[in-house]
This record gives structure tokens, C-alpha cells and sequence, in this order.
């Protein structure tokens, strides 16, 4: 009994997360900007109660009857898979003190304005003390959690559970180490990739139209989802069949939209993958922001920018922009999407400088939580890694440390599940590539249904009966390595730029 | 400290049904397809919390202990409104019994059913045992209000409170008799209105430009309010300032869409009057469903159809739509937009003709509750009446008693609410004209603030402060009356047709 009361609450508990969601949806595409005070209000509300609703003592009464029951046995079974995920989830917010959480609320909404001025001042000075009160309270939070090793742990688990730091440190390290060389011999290239092509005029229609097209071919299933417009491009799921893309577009950018259509539609069939009579439980929901992020980089980078994937687009690509691209060859429009060159901007960067760019943040994250790193040296300590790693050194603060919101909003540990998405989905396409045969070949035929049905099969599917590390274990038979995505970058920016 | 509390209760309930609205704006306008199955759940969900907040035990108590408190104690003051107003709409919802809710509900959505296939069959008779069924269910439910002189008396009060079945009988039957001999002289009449120029081709786009002109232009805010599609033209009020209007576009029937967009306007108009601060309190909410009609078909009718109005926009129209207006004169474009003739669908009727149809389904449907009509009957007592105030008979069900799905919903009581907003509009801006000078020599102007403003602070602005039959007559110092419809409704389309 105890547990088909802990399913319908948790269920319960679902519907309002996915109003919730829906609300966001709205407010970031359609709300009417007077909506916004009132919007705020619903959320809250909602937020609230969803709150009270986790942490419910009756919620840790019925997981502390369900510990020893037999339906709790076996972990990868669904009863077992949702008690021991609801169970670790409880008793992570059960230890955190009601006031910690007040004042993170509180601080982490000052501190993103202050940080909107500081970037817009680029004053880095001004948000100094906001970031100082923020790491304060999230060695506060991290100290209530309780660690080991660092107080980087607990914080990262928030976004990759049961991920650990060192062993972050060690693959990223190992990526850094690999990459580095790989982005200082496409400096050192003589080859010159034809990017001007790609400010043309892209007529906005043509390329909803033309998105639209690319998202439903790689498997984007319209019939439970949308396509919209937004400031900055998200993947909203609102209900188990009800997934909601959206991008922006530029009509001298035609790259920015397309490839964040490919990207935000590889969430989007991450979610519509999930088993929809499991949605809101555990064993109906995506394991980790890392795992998550590796669909959407595979269908935006390692599908959505490969040769093969254009030798079947290119030729409805240019029919559809015959002014931008008539006199554009397959090779250099190739050749411009996968531009690389050191960059300051990490939400701008290519396939191949992007996770040093997370790697600076990684680094200094930890240093700046663990005292390591004064706040007051940040800024001198991002220039550095900037030029160390990537040869650059950002002019300005607003180029450089002030760029991302993600420290203000006091998310530490989330910036590693982007460059630990790059390197599940390589992991995952070479292992894709094994059961598969050439995808390559099947890409070029505009077959696209054997990879998403794999991915379906062997990650979508599962929930949260395994942990990302499991995972990448079982799927792959080896642990997560730097190789897969290394062999990966080398081979094809070796070809492009001749090294 | 009751009645803060019941105040802070009550906003709460409030949240929640506003983002009811937001889930059904976006699942009428937005959602895919496969997310209705989901969204019926979330729904179902907030409707349910919703209910148990509005007749907690709790509420009960507050309003209780409120009853005698000098709070209470002025009827027109902010807590005097809402403690009366909460109280009575908690003592009426505490009389019906919980499983004679659920099976209205229940019965409802069988015989809604039911009715879709009845009317796509013109089939009355596999239809009869449902609306059998719900008329027994809701004398059961005017048996458990309670009432003295009819059982229509507590279900009219559900949509226009405080209203009684013996004075609607009185206003109405004055319009009836008032109106048959008006629809008959414009039926004799030689006169032809030159209709066919509106199913020339009007691209949508363009009418989609026109409409947000149009309904701007009356003074529907847009930075706090929107305009969608849909398959059934409806507002929906979200938040204190966030209203949607959603319309259908015809390219061949210009006007459907147009006045559309007029009448939600009015309705949306309304919604942005209430004080945003009581948004969620009686004190800023609409009055009933008669004070909320009289707003849109002022709008669409003695504004939106008026020759003033066209006189100021109909250069811009024919500018917008060059092609079917270019050759077409004010006065045909004039006489076109105002055609009448007896006709068999009420939503597709005109504004002489359409209380007629109400009038009908008044009649009947008390006379289906009290007993006098048998079901069975229904169908012969529709067209004789039909006849007798139209002057012509449905050749069938489907587009005679089966057209609307009120009955089979269970909304006894609402049809009158219609008629009632065109009484209470005519006889609202009657008033306007006295207090405002000339509206005509202003919306030839393009000045429609003044009314605006007017109807703001006369109407929309009180909340709930007094019964729609109270605001008439502090309004216009005159209950309510046929009498300034008639005269409306003689004088435009006497000088049209010519009697």
C-alpha cells in the first residue's frame, strides 16, 4: 500500500511539475510582457507546493516502510529503481535547512542582477561581493549535504548524480591535455574556412521551414511536440507526449538556428523517448544533465554537423536559399558550418574548442569553493587559463569571466555536464556505429531511424535504472574515456585543416 | 486575522485556476495533438485541488466567524463584498451532495458525446435518453439548492446571480413581442443587402493585421494581452494582466473573424478593467455572464457594426483589403456587414435576429426542467416556435435542436445570459450617449477612449460590489428594460430596410 501511495503522489507531484513547466513555456514565448508580475506570482505558488509535496514527512514514511520490502530488492527492477532514486533524492533535501534554501533563493536572484549590471558595466569589481556571499552559501550547502573528498562533490551530484569529482578531473583532464594540441595545430592551419558564406540573407521562413524539416528527419515526432520562437533557444518538456522546441533566427546567421533546432530536438527525442507510463517517476525520467546533454551534441555536432548528414541535405539546403547558397559547393559549405578558431564566447564557440571553454570553468569552480582561488583573483585566473588553454586572452571582463549566468544563479558543478555530453555521445556513436553498421552510409540515404531507435532502445528507455557511469558502462563495455571524442575531433579537423 | 487568512486562501485558489486558464488557452491554441491525453490529467488535477480549497471545512469556519464582524458589516466596502460574496458561493456549493457532482460530471461528458454523434447523425432520438438523464439530474440539483417559485431559479443564478426566472420572463417576453414584428418588417422588406461581397477573398494575414488594429483601437491593451487562433473564437483571462483573445480566419468570410475578434475584445476589455489588486477576490471579478456579454456585444454590435465606426475605419479597410473592397461603396460595405434575415443557427444569426434563438431555448429549457415538455417533444416545440418567431422550420435536427452544446453540458440556465448582455449593452450605452455627448461624432474620430474610460469606472471597475441588476440601476437610474434595445434595433435597421 505504502507504495502505490508513494506512485500517486509522486505522480501528483509531476502534473504540477509539468504545469510549472508549461508556465515557463508561455512566459518565454507567448506572455504578453504585463503578464510577467503575475507569472512570477503562479510560479512561485506552484513552486511551493511542489516543495512541501517532496518533502513531505509522509513521503519519508512511506520510503523508510519500503527500505526492507522485497519491492525494494532489486535495483533495476521499476519498483526498485523508484524507491532508491525517491529515497536519495529525500534525503538530500531533508538536509537542508529551510533558512540555507530561503537565502539562496534570495542571494542567487540579487546576485544575477548584480551580475546583468556587472556584465553590462563590464565591471567586474560590482559583482565581486555577490559571487563571495554566493560561494559562501554553497560551501554552506555543500558542507550540509556532507562530503569526503571536496565540497565540489555533493554540488555536482545535484546535476550528475553519483558522479565524482576526481573522476571528472580525471577525464576532463585527459580531454584537455589531448585537445589542446588538436586546437592549436587548426591556429596553426593555413586553411581558411569560407564562413562569410553563412552571413547571407537566409530568409526567416525558409529557414523555420527548412528546421522543421531537419528536426521531424532526425526524429523529432511533431505530432507530440512544437517548434517556436525565443530569445535564448530550450527544450521544454510539458507532459509525457508534449514536447516544446524552440530557437531564434537571424537572417545573416542561418548556422545559430538551424543547429540549435538539431540540438534542442536531441533533447527534445531524449523526452519523447522516456516511457511515457512512467513519466514523472523515476524510472521515467532522464538520468543527468550530462547524459541529456550527449543527445542533443550528437544530433547537433556528430550527426547534424558530418559530412555524410549534408551529402543528403544540401541540395533541398539550397533550394531552399537558392540566392545565399546557388553558387555554393557542398565542400565549402561544409567547410564554413565547421569553422574552428579559438574564441572568447563559450555559447559561440565550434565542435572542437568548446569543451576548453568548460574546462576553464570546471577548474575554476572548484578552486573558488574549495578557497583556493580568492574571488578577488578570478578574473586574472580566467585570463590565464584562456590563454594557456585556448592561446586567447579576453579583453574585457564582459568577454571573459562575466560571460555565463550560471555562478550568480549558484549552479557550481553544472558547467562539467556540457564537455561530459561530448564525451558520452562520442562514447555512445562509436559503440552506435559497432551495432549499426556505417551510419555514415545511412545518414547519406536521410536514414536517421536506426541511430534514434538505438538511442531509444539503450538510453531513452532505461529512466533512472542505471546512473551515467553504469550506463556508459553497459552500454559501451568501457568506462567514459577522453578516446572516443579525441579520435573523434583529430580525425575531423585533421582532414579539414591538413594536420 | 480570519478574514486575512480567508483573503490569502482565496488568492491562492485563485493561482490555481488562472493557470487552469493557461492550460486551456494553450491546449486550444498550441499543444500537439498527443499531448491532450496528458493534459486532460493536469486539468482534472488542478480542478480537483481547486474544488477542495473552495469548500474546505476551513473556509466555513473563517466565514463564520466573519459573518458578524464590522468587516462584514458595509455590503459595498472591500471586505463586506468579498465576505458576502464568498459566503454565498460557499453556502450554495456546501447544498450539493458529492456523488450527485460527480455524476453531473459524469453524465455530462457521456451526453456531450452523445450529442456530437447524435447531430453528425441528425438523429434526436439517440440523443433523448442523455439529455433525459441530465434534465432529472439537474432538477435533483435545484431540489438540493432549494428554491421557492421555479427550479430554474437556482441554475440562472449559477451564470447571472441574484437574477430571478419571473423577471428575465418579463424582460424577455417584452423583447419577444417587441422584436417579432421588427424581424418581420425587415423580412418583408424589398430591400437586399449586397452580402456577396463579403465571401470575396480577404488573405488572411492581412485580416489578421486588421483585426489587432481593430481591437486595439477600441482599447484592448496588447502589451498586456494577445490574439490567437482558434476553432472556436473565446478570452481567456490568465492573470490580472494577461488576457488572450483568440479568433478563426475565413478568407472568404472577412466578417465572421473581424467581429470576432470585436467581441472578445469587449469581453478582454473587461477582464483589463477589473483592478488587477483584487485579481482572485470577488472585488475584481466580472459580475455575472450578462454583465460579461453586454461588454463583448457592445463592442461588436452597437460600436463594432455601428455606421459611425465605419465611417472612421473604412478607408483603412479598403485600403488593407484592395482587391474585394476597392469597388465597393461605405454604404454597401455598411449594409453588408449588417444583413438580417431569419435564419436557423443562433452563432451564425444577426443582431435582430439572434434573441430570438435565445428566447427560444429560454422557453424550452424551463419547460424541459419543470416537466410541462416531455423530452420526446422537444424537437415539434423547437420548430413551432422557430416558426412562430422566426417564420421559418429546420428541415432537421441537426440544424435545428441539436445545433448547440449547452443542454447536453448540463448549462441550464446560461442561454438567457446572452440576451440579457445584448439589454443590458443597449441600455448601458444609451446611458454613455447621455453622459459622453455624441459617441457617433467620436468614433467617427477614431476616438473610442472616452466609452472606454466610461465603462471602466461604471462597470468594470466594481468588481462585484453590486448584482448586475443593482449596477443597472445605480448605472442608468432604470431597472433593466427591453426598451433601449428595441429602440436600437428599430431605428438601425428601420432606416436600412426601410420601415
Amino acid at each position: 500500500m505504502s507504495y502505490e501511495q508513494l506512485l500517486s503522489h509522486t505522480r501528483e507531484t509531476a502534473i504540477l511539475g509539468s504545469v510549472l513547466n508549461v508556465l515557463e513555456w508561455d512566459e518565454r514565448t507567448y506572455m504578453p510582457p504585463a503578464g510577467g508580475e503575475y507569472r512570477a506570482e503562479q510560479s512561485a505558488y506552484l513552486a511551493g507546493l511542489i516543495h512541501q509535496r517532496r518533502t513531505a514527512p509522509q513521503v519519508g514514511q512511506w520510503l523508510a516502510e519500503l527500505a526492507e520490502s522485497p519491492l525494494a530488492a532489486d535495483p533495476q527492477s521499476d519498483s526498485g529503481c523508484v524507491i532508491r532514486q525517491l529515497a536519495k533524492q529525500f534525503a538530500k533535501k531533508q538536509k537542508l535547512p529551510q533558512s540555507l534554501v530561503e537565502e539562496l533563493t534570495r542571494t542567487g536572484s540579487i546576485a544575477q542582477h548584480a551580475w546583468e549590471a556587472a556584465r553590462k558595466a563590464d565591471d567586474f569589481k560590482s559583482f565581486e561581493p555577490h559571487l563571495a556571499k554566493m560561494i559562501e552559501l554553497k560551501r554552506a550547502e555543500a558542507a550540509a549535504y556532507g562530503f569526503d573528498a571536496t565540497p565540489y562533490d555533493p554540488l555536482l551530484d545535484d546535476f550528475e548524480p553519483g558522479e565524482t569529482t576526481a573522476n571528472v578531473t580525471r577525464v576532463l583532464g585527459a580531454l584537455r591535455d589531448q585537445l589542446t594540441p588538436v586546437v592549436q595545430a587548426i591556429a596553426e592551419s593555413k586553411r581558411r574556412a569560407p564562413s562569410d558564406i553563412l552571413q547571407r540573407t537566409y530568409p526567416r521562413d525558409a529557414q523555420a521551414k527548412f528546421g522543421q524539416v531537419a528536426a521531424a528527419a532526425i526524429g523529432f515526432d511533431f505530432s507530440a511536440g512544437r517548434l517556436d520562437t525565443t530569445a535564448h533557444p530550450f527544450c521544454a518538456g510539458v507532459g509525457p507526449r508534449d514536447v516544446r522546441l524552440t530557437t531564434r533566427y537571424n537572417e545573416q546567421q542561418f548556422e545559430g538556428g538551424l543547429f540549435s533546432i538539431l540540438h534542442e530536438a536531441g533533447h527534445g527525442i531524449y523526452d519523447q523517448g522516456l516511457p511515457a507510463e512512467h513519466y514523472g517517476l523515476p524510472t521515467g525520467e532522464a538520468i543527468s544533465l550530462g547524459i541529456h546533454e550527449s543527445q542533443s551534441r550528437m544530433w547537433e555536432n556528430l550527426v547534424g554537423r558530418s559530412r555524410a548528414f549534408w551529402d543528403y541535405f544540401y541540395p533541398q539546403t539550397q533550394a531552399a536559399f537558392p540566392t545565399a547558397l546557388g553558387d555554393v559547393s557542398l565542400d565549402d559549405w561544409y567547410f564554413a558550418i565547421n569553422e574552428s578558431k579559438p574564441s572568447l564566447i563559450r555559447t559561440e564557440s565550434d565542435e572542437a574548442t568548446y569543451n576548453l571553454h568548460v574546462i576553464v570553468r570546471f577548474e575554476l569552480e572548484q578552486a573558488l569553493l574549495t578557497g583556493d582561488l580568492p574571488v578577488a583573483e578570478l578574473p586574472a585566473a580566467w585570463n590565464a587559463k584562456y590563454r594557456q588553454y585556448l592561446g586567447i586572452e579576453p579583453p574585457s571582463a564582459a568577454n571573459g569571466v562575466l560571460q555565463d549566468v550560471h555562478w550568480s544563479a549558484g549552479l557550481f558543478g553544472y558547467f562539467p555536464t556540457y564537455a561530459l555530453g561530448n564525451l558520452y555521445a562520442a562514447q555512445f556513436f562509436e559503440q552506435a556505429q559497432r551495432d549499426l553498421g556505417d551510419l555514415n552510409a545511412q545518414f547519406r540515404r536521410g536514414e536517421f531511424m536506426p541511430l534514434r531507435e538505438w538511442l531509444r532502445m539503450h538510453i531513452h528507455s532505461v529512466g533512472q535504472r542505471y546512473s551515467a557511469a553504469e550506463l556508459v558502462q553497459r552500454v559501451t563495455g568501457k568506462p567514459l574515456s577522453h578516446d572516443a571524442l579525441v579520435r573523434h575531433l583529430r580525425t575531423k579537423f585533421g582532414a579539414l585543416y591538413g594536420f
